[in-house]
């Protein structure tokens, strides 16, 4: 998740510095987004110069200042377009040369892009091969070496294309979710947005064309309605790399009849950054791009189909709430998001019509890692449960003995560990204390090691030998949400890469692939149950003073992982037990008052439903976790039923319910949940 | 443990029957002490026969029963001694053969023997190149032996021996803890008990010579006190296997002048056979030899030192209460007897001199247990804290990697097992059913199984390639207290001796050899606390709804165990946590109220002390089990004190703490701890 900014002003004349203050301004607001480094681009002298710095958007901030100082006296522009950036990396570490904006050769476009592109390796090959030379590790570049490169085709055949039909022909080149914005000296004083599947917003201030005193933009602008206009021809380019680009459409936001009145246009990741500036916005779709020049806003469908008007929004509200959307925590809103971020996790690393697997950021220690002796999963907290959750799936498909060790008490044992072994070390933040430490101990026993972090750039992914990058997006509520869902689906696509080279399980690995797919559906699914879950939160969970939860096999790593969160947020008291172990003691907890939470989803599951009857014979009443499968089986007990998956994946459905319970349970209780008592986000000392 | 019981009758005539039926029910009462096989032997046709079967005593008093009908036409003897024995295996497994009384060659003397013969090995080989043959596995067989063999030595140089010379002579060659009785066909109407380590009584009854209808034995017997005389001469037979016995005290407790009257004897392991005949009893002590004849009863010292004189105790109280001894609970027998146990689990095992350890169970496969690439350890509920508390020093001292897994979940997984891989099975009953599906599996894979149990015979015993017995002796208390101590002690043991091939550990080996031999000091310690640790639990903790006890490295294990007591018992939802963990969420639980109780005993455990800070600043204030050391550290928390030991042992000092208050609490809360609901003792099903 990145945060991408762009401001234009047309007719309404401004400094330089005055410029930089606005994309400045804009990114701190989107900072939640990502913070490892930041950048913008302005025009000096006719072109565009970036201002790069990695760290926190401050740090660009205080630097921009004292640039500004020798633009102190240039005159301001009439017209002019900035763009700006604050990243969360996940292609390349944070530094300077991967900041956005990302320039092509030659410095005649710059991009700045929010999200991934899955085929950019194979697009930077290409391009290399026609002599292109890349200066950064990001997937971003190759969007703008694309669109130069096809620049440059039309001009040597003399086809002067406009910016929109120039970003057009790059956009139907590229696969992935993104959005992104394109300027360039080429096209001075115009911007092309373009979007598919990351969120990008556009706020339209200019009173004197939109008579924003007026309160209803329907009725008292000259075009307030967006209507789209017969679709334009095909490209005319062909690269040959690629099928060719389809119908456009176009939409306008105002007549291009009134080029002599102010106009300042906004894009952003969101709205925050826009609500200082106008409460008149429009949300663009999947499949379109935005055209802004001196003439005014257009929208372009490049890909059929979409509504053909659209209303400009009125967005109202303060602006901590809009950073968090629709939700009043940024917990909910991320638990919201997870039918996204796993998605997003994997992206362009999950064939699913070949069924295989393919981590680009372990490729090439895969050999390796296949003749480790063991695999040991180093993490803490959370983390730690999303080991033991997928420590079956690995010793089943890899064939590989796996162990998982909480940090602190690996570090407390300094247990034995050879050159054979392969430590893989999970932390969302990448900067924990305990697993720095284990890290620096089995590098020093000479182990392999994989890295699987939410932060490029952290300490754990520089330090490992390998890795893979969650990419859920900058977690904010301190109690991890998505992070443990992404980590999970990271960690089961690890055991299906390195089980790839095993004939034997070819047909459990493809079950296992073709169920990753069910899973955003699947939590769309809980997520649709929330009333319900809230309410079960209010009547009951919230007056205990206890709660157990009970599950075994894949499920045991879910209850410990409920249980966490239900500490954490509500401080009720809460343990996950394995359900095989509560007839050697806790069974002597349960009676009727006893508030149990049971996961009985596996439709094989006759060893858990053992442990259902030994609860109910001892009058417990236990609400149950199930499928439409199991639930017959559970009597009058009252049962919240999800959708089923391949065992190894349907914690990642369950955990859902969980972190709902927990925090309706918690906000009924009137707790802060994003603020936690006592707990930090990332834990930096031992 | 084992129980053994002895009836002598004179002028007091008793069938065979009534004899056979004062023996099986002496034996009932000491079912509790053993129950895989018992025996007893009486005299039949001027000889002793013996009577035996494998399984619960009411087997053998079934099997009498249906014998005595052979004997129902036989006169009464007017002189008779009879022994009894219920077993415990710890050398051998139950089996006829293996069950007590056991004889000597030729059936000349007959042995029921409680304890442990250290150098049994040693004799038995010495014994065998006399050419003496034996016929059970039992360390017993070299008792009754060598009796034998000084016996017939003795006679070759026409030397006719006292019954308690011979048996004095025999007793100077044993090493261990031991209490015994003998009979002879060449003693006729004689019996030498012998007492060292292990517990022994002796019953008398008798009213015409004791005035047993008056009160004070002081006043009204004709030999009130029992008095010590000078001291007899060495013994002439030297066997040049062993040191001289030394000086002998002779205590008569009646006159030799009255044979003619009546008296009855009886000799027990503890009080419960003999409450129903009288409540005149005689406490043996440690170097004692009682000798029984028609002449009435002496005590005889066979070292120097001891009480001149020793009262007859008159014993009161239920029947119940006195198979507990003084104990209102099973439970809190046990944890008192820890003292013992774990003495018993290293006897004949740890030799303290020379540093090293020998357990003869594993001898044979030691080779191949220490090529093994893995270990790892199976067990459920407590018997699976006792392996995470050892993981450290096998890792430390073994250098072979270490994995704990919980049966059940292991079960669930099955994950990959090679043949290079050693399990080790941990079970208190040794018939834990999920264990044995695990070794089943294990064994299919081709890897090395150890079974670590407290019953010799049981399924886990045979079906392991090799083992160790703990030896706690019979565990009644649901809640499993001297076990898990036991099992500690052995599996340090173990992990010295796989260790021992290593000389780069020898001083660490050393270090926890020397401190092994603190640990039952240690306990007493603890147990001395206990009045501060009952006022704790019933001013504090009975009226907690949850505890959270804290601990890392070695006392993370305890700290688990503690809380499944606490759970098991006084049904309070506690709960143990790795300190390393707390900041990873659990620490939200933290406030003034909620009660947590933290381990911080080691001298080094700076992280430990970080956690405690962590409390202490969000405002908890824990119970903190500490040592002189550590205590000046923590202002002004609630301490409980115990003693140092090495840390890879302190938390079998520190157990015993939470195992008192997980007792007081309970039953300060009105709850039956031997019978906890909802559970069972051993857990036979999945």
């Amino acid at each position: 998740m990145c945060g991408i900014f762009g401001y234009c002003n047309y007719n309404k004349p401004k400094t330089t510095c005055e410029i930089l203050n606005v994309l400045g301004t804009g990114l701190k607001r989107l900072e939640y987004r990502g913070y490892d480094s930041a950048g913008m681009a302005v025009v000096v002298d006719g072109a565009y110069k970036t201002f790069k710095q990695t760290g926190k958007v401050q740090v660009l901030v205080d630097h921009v200042e004292k640039e500004c100082k020798s633009f102190a006296k240039s005159p301001p522009y009439t017209n002019h377009v900035g763009v700006a950036h604050t990243r969360w990396a996940t292609h390349g570490e944070p530094s300077e040369r991967n900041s956005h904006p990302i320039p092509s050769q030659d410095n005649e476009f710059f991009v700045v892009h929010n999200g991934i592109i899955n085929n950019w390796k194979s697009l930077k090959e290409i391009l290399q091969k026609h002599g292109y030379v890349f200066n950064s590790e990001t997937d971003t570049e190759c969007i703008s070496q694309l669109i130069l490169f096809i620049y440059r085709k039309g001009s040597a055949r003399g086809i002067r294309m406009s910016f929109t039909d120039l970003v057009n022909e790059a956009v139907h080149r590229l696969d992935g979710a993104f959005a992104f914005l394109v300027v360039s000296k080429n096209y001075p004083n115009e911007i092309v947005a373009a979007r598919r599947g990351s969120p990008l917003l556009v706020g339209v201030a200019g009173p004197s064309i939109f008579q924003m005193d007026c309160i209803g933009v329907d009725v008292q602008c000259k075009e307030p309605k967006i209507s789209i206009e017969t679709p334009v021809g095909t490209p005319k380019l062909a690269t040959g790399t690629s099928e060719l680009s389809r119908s456009v459409s176009r939409v306008f936001v105002h007549g291009a009849d009134q080029p002599e009145k102010s106009l300042e246009i906004y894009f952003s990741s969101d709205q925050t950054p826009i609500i200082e500036y106008t409460n008149k916005i429009l949300t663009l779709e999947d499949g379109d791009l935005a055209h802004v020049s001196e003439k005014g806003l257009e929208i372009i469908r490049s890909v059929p189909g979409g509504e053909s008007s659209r209303p400009l929004e009125e967005i109202t509200g303060e602006l901590g709430d809009i950073m968090k959307g629709s939700y009043p925590h940024f917990m909910l809103k991320e638990i919201h998001e997870q039918k996204d971020t796993i998605m997003n996790t994997m992206r362009g690393r999950v064939n699913f019509e070949k069924n295989n697997v393919m981590l680009g950021g372990v490729a090439s220690y895969l050999g390796q890692i296949r003749r480790s002796t063991k695999l040991i999963f180093i993490a803490c907290g959370t983390s730690y449960y999303a080991c033991l959750h997928m420590r079956g799936l690995f010793e089943e498909l890899t064939g590989i003995p796996t162990v998982t060790e909480v940090a602190s008490d690996f570090n407390d044992r300094l247990p034995p560990i050879s050159r054979t072994d392969c430590c893989v070390f999970v932390s969302q933040s990448g900067e924990t204390a305990d697993s720095l430490i284990s890290l620096k101990y089995v590098q020093d026993c000479g182990a392999i090691t994989i890295g699987v972090t939410n932060v490029v750039g952290s300490s754990i992914s520089k330090r490992t030998d390998c890795g893979i990058h969650i990419n859920a997006g900058p977690e904010i509520g301190v109690a991890s949400t998505k992070a443990y869902t992404s980590q999970s689906v990271a960690l089961a696509m690890l055991a299906v890469q390195i089980g790839q080279d095993n004939s034997c399980n070819e047909e459990r690995r493809k079950e296992v692939i073709q169920d990753m797919l069910k899973l955003s559906e699947g939590i769309a699914s809980v997520l649709k149950d929330e009333p319900g879950l809230k309410k079960l939160s209010e009547d009951v969970l919230k007056y205990q003073k206890s709660i157990i939860l009970l599950g075994r096999g894949y499920q045991l790593a879910t209850c410990l992982e409920g249980a966490l969160k239900i500490k954490e947020i509500s401080y009720i008291h809460s343990e996950g037990i394995g359900a095989g172990e509560l007839k050697h003691g806790p069974l002597a907890l349960v009676e009727e008052h006893l508030c149990i939470i049971m996961i009985l989803t596996d439709p094989e599951g006759g060893k858990s439903n053992n442990a259902y009857q030994q609860v109910r014979t001892r009058g417990g009443n236990p609400i149950v976790i199930c499928t439409e499968k199991t639930a017959p089986l559970l009597g009058d007990s009252f049962k919240v039923i999800v959708p089923e998956v391949n065992r190894s994946l349907q914690g990642i459905i369950n955990v859902v319910v969980l972190q709902l319970l927990a925090y309706h349970t918690a906000t009924s209780l009137g707790f802060d949940v994003d603020k936690p008592r006592n707990l930090a986000k990332s834990v930096t000392v031992e």
